[in-house]
């Protein structure tokens, strides 16, 4: 497809479509574990109350399909910008997809044990890892408008160096404060979805195709 | 790809990948559970007693299968006539496939458990989920115009309304039926994927292309 | 993307990225099932010896892998031609792609039990299911030129039809014979994928794209 | 989508995107095995060497991953020159994802049994498979510029073709290593990743459109 243009480099469809097939299993890794309730003949058996036993479970997948979300939606944003790929950005891609496919894991480990720093600092210490690969993801695409177009606005930039450097640095404090009180370092996780699901300046510039197209604009300004 | 054409707000083609690749794990996740059934010694053993004894789970699979299919058809006609996305859409996109991808659990709970409410309710209250954000993804694209086509044909999105809205509707009438009657409810139930298999007046506007692109129309007219 | 070309119908894109991921699934759904061995202290354990006891799980891998092959290739086939898409196409689709996800289950079966009927019986029935839905669809596509090029070549038409006939009907005939022999069954049922391995006349006409765009030919014969 | 343009053959887009799911699903298959840590009664129990214990797995994951990475990249690198599929293609693909998809089984093996030689030889083998499809992949679309545009640049097709070669050829020199020492035969395999992770010769043909569309050239090279 893009392939057939005149551009430089190798087409993003591909990586695209490796990235969404990754997070579609990553989002639905945990209703593979979540089994249908088995009747037990040895004691008064309650469909409701098994399916209410399971609380935790699904709790976890939905925290787990929020943050997955937030990530995809950030990978997403960042390829409306990005024009091709190189080898360098397709591994830093499939790092990012590691960490990414971990994600239900940790998840579920602090979903089962909510009172163990150990499993505060593992999910803390995945977060770090795909947020900061998401970073240099964007730092690597945009360094000397490497892989995006040379007239691209720099304040997109930096509004999305900023949106995506918020994730790690609230993991790093949570991980600080679970030193000191768990209850408090959940809080502050349960914090991360909330500040990524609120659109930011940012989104105004997938608004306005002006800022990404400015060399096609002056034909609109002529007479 | 279509990023790099000058229209506003980010692409739809990703949230197309990832809602197939979602619908694609959920349609086939229940196969992962039909275990091959494994001889035993203890007494006369038949192959094919065996696989009778799998019915049910077959039995749900399909269903299972059916239901997926009618709102993944739901979804990809709506897409039909979205031309852009942007932050609140794609949020809703992910909410909706949270309960697309619990949709073979409750369907597996209520195949195992058709004589118990408790299964009829939850598969109920999944039903009103996936089909009440569906709902909410059509309202939100289609109101003032904000990621369809300015000339879309009014008609074409309150069809599309009363359409979508038909399967929380009985669904709701299920769940209260299930006070009454478990065998009247589960029958209600299996009318929702005959009501959406039939074709309705919405197919005719696929067809016909002007109703789309009123604007286009003039060059057919002349003469 | 090719929704927003002038055609008439649904867009095709959907429904072969649905298809192209439960494809994908399937072909690897039997894979989840070969877990790594386990090393045993009551008797002398050989890593060799117990790689070699999986040995029928791999060959029931390779046969599901090549079948799903050979319908994923004929799926791809019919999409060269097929121009948009309706409601009943994509019901007819995702009726094939519920044998499709099947095939792992009944080659599974075949491979663990060769020499019963049921086996052979249930593997010949679900053949035929995908190979009929298959044969389905190209007709629905095709009659009266429905989601087709007006223009297309006929002889395509009923070359594809035999092409996708053979594999019913061939699995008709290795039903019938397991009544006398089960061997020889399966010998019928092992042809299937090489008779659809072999290119046929079908294949020219990819190659030959006057056969499709007839109506931009002239332009080459001139002068 | 490309099946609209007036070029020879198949499209290429079905086959990338089944190509991509198998690898979304191979890539994340070990993950699925990576199960959340149950508290055990009868002894001191701590969540951080439970964890601990999991490492093993962890390190197989990440090798899969990453030697999946190589491949994926590479298949996408030649997809960038190829224009059209024919059947043989079709097939050679999917004999590719095939072998594919047994990595992380082999992977797995490899990471619980590094002292077997049986392991060792597994393993190359699977590597031996996957890279000599892909040698084959790329043999068969450029032999006589047959899926590839006519005035490909010779020098890319035989850079590529040493580039897939050193996969193979260090796994057959591990494997014969591996009959005077494990470990040395080990290292070997350590070394595969990071002569495909660092950039060759080949990408700056990536970076230089000129050497795809000569014949576009002239146009520039006026006045």
């Amino acid at each position: 497809m893009s392939d057939s243009s005149p551009n430089e480099g190798l087409s993003k469809t591909r990586i695209e479509a490796l990235a969404d097939g990754i997070f579609a299993i990553a989002m639905t890794l945990m209703v593979f574990d979540i089994k249908l309730p088995v009747p037990t003949q040895t004691m008064p058996w309650s469909l409701r109350y098994e399916l209410v036993r399971l609380w935790p479970r699904f709790l976890a997948y939905v925290i787990s399909f929020i943050m997955l979300g937030v990530y995809w939606v950030g990978h997403h944003n960042q390829y409306h910008y990005i024009r091709r790929t190189d080898r360098g950005f397709l591994w830093i891609n499939i790092f990012f997809l590691m960490g990414v496919s971990l994600l239900p894991f940790s998840t579920g480990l602090l979903g089962q044990y909510p009172a163990e720093r150990t499993a505060l600092v593992v999910y803390g210490l995945n977060l770090i890892m795909v947020g900061g690969f998401l970073y240099t993801h964007w730092w690597y695409a945009t360094r000397s408008h490497r892989l995006v177009e040379s007239q691209m606005n720099p304040e997109v930039v930096s509004l999305a160096k900023h949106r995506i450097a918020m994730g790690p640095a609230v993991s790093i404090l949570a991980i600080c404060v679970s030193l000191v009180g768990k209850r408090l370092s959940l809080a502050i996780f349960a914090l991360i979805p909330l500040l990524y699901l609120i659109p930011g300046r940012l989104d105004y510039h997938w608004l306005n195709p002006r800022e990404r197209h400015s060399k096609k604009e002056p034909s609109n300004s002529d007479s």
